[in-house]
């Protein structure tokens, strides 16, 4: 018997090893770059989170397997050089080499750019996510999510994991993926819009990051078929103007922390954070008749925005107040799901609203129907089968506090954020009408 | 136009209240239960994570609609109340009702138990999860995942999301749901393996928190059909003890959050937290041959333990040691996966490890094989299409560090951290071979 005590290597970082000049170093790494010079060569190394260079002195040292894509264990000084990007270089003193690769990629990925199609680049996702640009949009990413769990977890939100696989769905059921289980028809959840509420009825505030599954047969640079959703739900609101000052205050949260902690990252895909003090709010119906009152322009939807519309919308916002975000509320009761709550007084529009950033929707939110008896004559007004949704109305039957909510598409947020045109570049393994694989 | 500010309104728990003594307090909540006095009633209020003893002064307010799980809104004068369990009161000053119920609960869940089956339990899970005791067990949950994501992130693991919908199944695919996707066959995730190895290639250290999907035929107290995984996988690793200790230091983590942020729930669920200082491991044959010899009992598998001899090595390795944990290494290949590294000098066992904690199976993990012509060779022995997993085998084939990880079951973790007899009791909702509902 052996006894296992708790420790674990620690990583060192670019920014730790600039603390370390004039010391030795032991570091690991995947070698990024090979470039021979007379007498030595530079061997940049991919860390966890950087490029590191080093300098091997091929006259002294040899290690003829060495080649790119090579894992190493490095032994090195530390060496202030300021013509390097990172104020240092290490030299090496010892190298080991702890895995070689089979065969020579097939992309070039230790380019500043990997120069490919997004097809070849999606194509050879396993590789192409190693080139250093690629992968810091999903460190930005994990940023985006750990910045509005801090926020989440601060304003005493209890983060929840409700199931996917469900026996229907709240939002309608057209657009669900269906699986046998067991025998039964069941479906992957396209939100989790009916387990949040019940938590809502438990925990008052609760918060879920997971998988949402849409089978809209949709091919278009915004649609994923799978993609992380951030869903909240809070109770005791007076208003569903609260539910968007939380956003407001979670995304001012996420910023900060994405500045404190992604800064290499940021500088690396130069991106621009926006500015938010507060952000603009504007009804549906007011942005409709300012979009073609300006652009002259007529509208094909009356209930919904078409993309182009929401770009516009988003311009126009911009050149007004400068912000890049803008909340668009009340939009029609005819677009809204069943549990949306109607405004006081006209039961045209919803207690309810989207948010845009930079020309597109990244969140759909809004108070829900609180009312057990309210909600079964909306649905009955619906055709729809209350029986059939016994479970999700005990929620209101057996007593809930008024409450709202958002969900969030992280991915499609993310392409934002970073000025990407499709959203596939955010999704880590994207899944779309023709990608399954890898 | 309107500008919408961040904020939010504050939740106020328990020990906060006990700071405001003497002073005014606005507080929500759930009637939990009312207790009708001579001239006045108690009103326990359940909020976001307390049960708040308020006194209402019937003599002065009138509120006639006032019922259990009404949703309300209360101003009061914090006092000090020696005799109430958190040391406080509250008199109520004002309450306003939000929210009515429409029936009366059809389960009792204000007492201290839900008494009634795990059967019923469930069928009314929108319900009983209202129970503080119930709800707990959820707390901690949460507790426990955000004990191990402080670990990891400290450790600069970066946490990923991979998608579930995959077109082959590393482990398997005996056991997979299928779906239609597009025409195609897919199916559910039922591990994050191959894409935590991808990603290993990009950040070194990676973790997932997601769901994991069994389609087995198991209906026992500690399977589900789909669960959270806590998956994680690490690079350069000098052997899979490494692994080990790694996961030895996220428990102790776990531990210590759990003292310092659930101290309520596990007071309340009278938890005893086990201490970790370090974690016996013990080879699988020595652990077999060991079991026999002790209770005198004959194996019937001799690959893998059944239920009972995990429980039989719990009892025996806390009789020697005082720890309820172990770790069993080398687990025989011919039961373990296809990216299984097997020990130096030795085909037959693999550098693999399960953790076991109080009598039940909690985590299996090991090192993976790294090396593309290992892999491949590996593969066709077992007569498996390497063509298939062209895109998992880029992994290798394009070089990967040595490399290993676990996967942690978290609701059967949080069974035996709360001594639970059923997993579904730690589910938040349940999905076995016959619940599809709520």
């Amino acid at each position: 018997m052996n006894n296992i005590i708790g420790k674990t290597t620690e990583i060192i970082e670019e920014k730790e090893l600039r603390e370390r000049i004039g010391k030795l170093a032991d570091i690991t790494g995947s070698v990024y770059k090979i470039r021979k010079m007379s007498g030595f060569s530079f061997v940049i190394l991919r860390t966890a989170r950087n490029l590191i260079q080093c300098v091997l002195d091929t006259g002294n040292i040899t290690c003829e397997e060495l080649c790119e894509n090579a894992s190493v264990k490095v032994k090195g000084m530390v060496r202030k050089e300021e013509r390097a990007h990172a104020g240092f270089e290490i030299d090496i003193l010892e190298i080991e080499i702890l895995s070689l690769p089979a065969a020579e990629v097939p992309v070039v990925i230790n380019n500043r750019e990997v120069k490919a199609s997004l097809e070849t680049k999606l194509d050879y996702r396993v590789i192409t996510l190693r080139n250093h640009k690629e992968r810091a949009v999903f460190k930005i990413q994990e940023g985006i999510l750990a910045g509005a769990r801090k926020f989440l977890m601060e304003k005493k939100f209890t983060e929840i994991h409700s199931p996917k696989i469900v026996f229907s769905g709240v939002e309608g059921g057209a657009n669900m993926f269906g699986l046998q289980y067991f025998g039964k028809e069941a479906y992957l959840a396209q939100s989790p819009q009916a387990y949040k509420q019940m938590m809502v009825a438990v925990f008052d505030r609760v918060f879920e990051i997971g998988a949402v599954y849409r089978a809209e047969k949709h091919d278009t640079a915004r649609h994923l078929n799978e993609y992380i959703g951030l869903d909240l739900e809070m109770g005791y609101i007076s208003s569903f103007y609260e539910i968007m000052e939380t956003e407001t205050a979670m995304l001012q949260t996420v910023m900060a922390y994405l500045k404190e902690n992604c800064r290499e990252e940021l500088e690396l895909l130069e991106v621009n954070l926006p500015a938010i003090d507060s952000i603009p709010s504007i009804s549906f119906k007011e942005a409709k008749e300012w979009i073609q009152k300006e652009f002259n322009r007529n509208t094909e939807d009356d209930y919904d925005f078409e993309p182009e519309e929401e770009r516009l919308l988003c311009q126009l916002i911009k050149e007004k107040t400068g912000c890049e975000f803008v909340f668009v509320t009340h939009y029609p009761t005819a677009k809204r799901p069943f549990y949306a709550m109607e405004e006081d007084g006209d039961k045209e529009v919803t207690k309810s609203f989207d948010l845009l950033f930079r020309g597109i929707e990244v969140t759909t939110g809004g108070q829900r129907i609180h009312d057990y008896h309210a909600q079964t004559e909306k649905m009955k007004e619906r055709g729809m089968n209350t029986e059939a949704f016994e479970s999700y109305l005990m929620l209101h039957k057996y007593g809930i506090a008024p409450h709202g909510g958002f969900g969030m598409g992280v991915e499609r947020f993310t392409m934002s954020l970073l000025g990407k045109t499709n959203v596939r570049e955010a999704a880590l393994f994207p899944r779309d009408m023709n990608r399954l694989v890898p």
